[in-house]
């Protein structure tokens, strides 16, 4: 089985080419974190490589190297913005596994006690709810 | 807040020290991937390293140089053995998170669409039924 390829346009290359916007966290050279914008928790974001990926199953093992201290950075910045109880850190291949857009990403949803994930509305969060988030979560980095 | 200790007696610990049964997948000296005991789907595996942390929050961020690569390599092999349509790969942190063995794990889990996960039931799988999907595996390492 070979890999479907890598879609130039979609969603987060339109944001990491600026087309589109997103609630920023964290940038370096390699590497940006913004908020989910349907989030299943509050504070849920995402990690990303500015090189193209479809998912973890032709990624660059050196591009992991980059991305998972920044993950890692961003899912103990996340449990202490929130005052979590955990962190879920999940990573989807293709549709079957929940995949949405074909560019490989992290997130990472701060959990509290008893409170179940919300499922995917496809429903947007308001952006002003996402623009104070990510300022908790700049402010615990 | 500060992360709870590392318990030296956890499953995986025990596992590591050999004092308690696994069917293991891959080995190398910093890195071990066994079976799920409890698979939420068949050819459910997990990727740990050897190095004592709790999860993702306490970890030392050369273990994930070292970690992700395998990760990696098992999501790839899990996704050919069980000629799957998508691989989900997930790590808690943190009881409220699903995490409910305190030593860092990545889930690996092979997806076929329009099947659900299995809940966690605590049930354990057949042992041959994990020892014939652990050669499935290592077959297409």
């Amino acid at each position: 089985m070979t890999s479907p390829a890598y879609d130039p346009n979609n969603i987060f290359a339109k944001i990491l080419k600026g087309e589109i916007p997103s609630v920023k966290l964290y940038e370096d050279d390699d590497t940006l974190a913004f908020m989910d914008a349907m989030p299943q928790a509050n504070g849920h974001l995402l990690v990303i490589p500015k090189v193209a990926s479809r998912n973890l199953l032709d990624a660059d093992p050196a591009v992991l190297t980059k991305l998972m201290p920044v993950v890692q950075k961003l899912a103990i910045a996340a449990k202490r913005a929130f005052e979590a109880d955990g962190v879920t850190v999940a990573q989807f291949n293709e549709a079957a596994a929940g995949q949405t857009v074909h560019h490989l990403h992290f997130h990472i949803i701060p959990r509290h006690e008893g409170v179940p994930l919300k499922a995917h509305s496809g429903k947007m969060e308001d952006i002003e709810v996402l623009k104070a988030n990510a300022e908790k979560i700049k402010a615990a980095l």
